[in-house]
């Protein structure tokens, strides 16, 4: 669903309706850039983890950060996703861009309840590494009490895709320079063992999974 | 410089106040993420490509863009750039997160007058692709008319560096939970050329350099 108020003004054609689309990027990013207006009517962007739970976000944090307080009080929120996958290589600077998939979600963020958070929290730790949640002890009540966990409705929002190829005119096509794109991706290194990691302990298989 | 409006409140310990590595990140990141307030009052996040020119971020874009109207019109603007370094793999979810840097730069942007127009625009295709500038055409005049260039002082910014180990209580430690990290980074694949390449036009030099 698209609210009418989140149609795109610019380069239209980009512009995803199907949200499956949406899903796929919010389910293979773990960033969120959320924005906000200070009590000063200054904006502000954090960066945090967050995680699609169905059709909601999830984030979270400590009871004493700021800005979830700001959201806690209801703050209107604008929550960007963004992935680029390749530099879009034009044979001119002013046709070179990127192909990238960027996600606005809109809102007010909510306290997920009290009941529902260590199932929250589980669906955080498990966007991250798959399996984690059963190879670590359960949080403490100290644990819970000190984390705030969040949650957003994903009703309102949109996505612009970008990627096709450069969108020369004829005469740079006839022209001598190349023309192409360079993919971009994230990837993972091999774990390194913390300093004091006592001896004889595997590295666990949520680790070992093959990922992007 | 850290203005005082910009100390960090929450885990005061990662702040970090050397420009240098500030400047590092900003050379190392490509992509944005500018908050503003509209003029309705809410929040709206756009990830954009930038470029650190000495001490100012470069932006640009088409003079149609609203957010970039908005911009020039004088709005406040938060600027987060953000890199994940790495998964911090604690013994249990709790203690786990992420070795990131993120830095945000406050201020209003100023549009970058006519005649530094075209030096900025190189700036910008060159932090993409460095060499790129060279091996294309000059931009021409109506493509310069349709792109709007803006600048922002790095003078108010904070930055946040996380960078440890999974910091478990003994507890846990002596407990069977394996502990390290997992690195991560953004990397770049083989190019690939355009359907419309014409033959014979190999892949250009600023392609070829090694990089991140």
């Amino acid at each position: 669903m698209i609210d009418p108020s989140v149609q795109i003004t610019r380069l239209r054609e980009k512009q995803r309706t199907d949200r499956s689309e949406l899903d796929a990027l919010l389910d293979s990013a773990r960033i969120a850039h959320i924005g906000l207006v200070r009590p000063d009517r200054t904006p502000v962007v954090i960066a945090t983890l967050f995680a699609r739970d169905g059709d909601r976000i999830l984030i979270h944090g400590s009871t004493g950060a700021g800005w979830l307080r700001l959201l806690q009080a209801g703050a209107a929120a604008s929550v960007a996703v963004t992935a680029v996958d390749a530099i879009v290589v034009a044979r001119s600077a002013f046709e070179s861009s990127m192909r990238y998939r960027s996600a606005v979600i809109f809102g007010s963020f909510a306290v997920v309840n009290a009941a529902e958070t260590l199932a929250a929290l589980e669906v955080l730790t498990e966007a991250v590494l798959p399996g984690r949640w059963a190879e670590v002890r359960a949080p403490t009540a100290k644990e819970i009490a000190a984390t705030v966990v969040l949650q957003l409705p994903i009703t309102s929002w949109s996505l612009k895709v970008s990627d096709g190829w450069p969108d020369d005119p004829v005469s740079d096509v006839e022209g001598p320079a190349w023309a192409g794109i360079v993919p971009v991706s994230e990837v993972r290194g091999t774990p390194q063992a913390a300093p004091d990691l006592r001896p004889g302990i595997p590295i666990p298989p949520s680790l070992l999974a093959p990922r992007l």
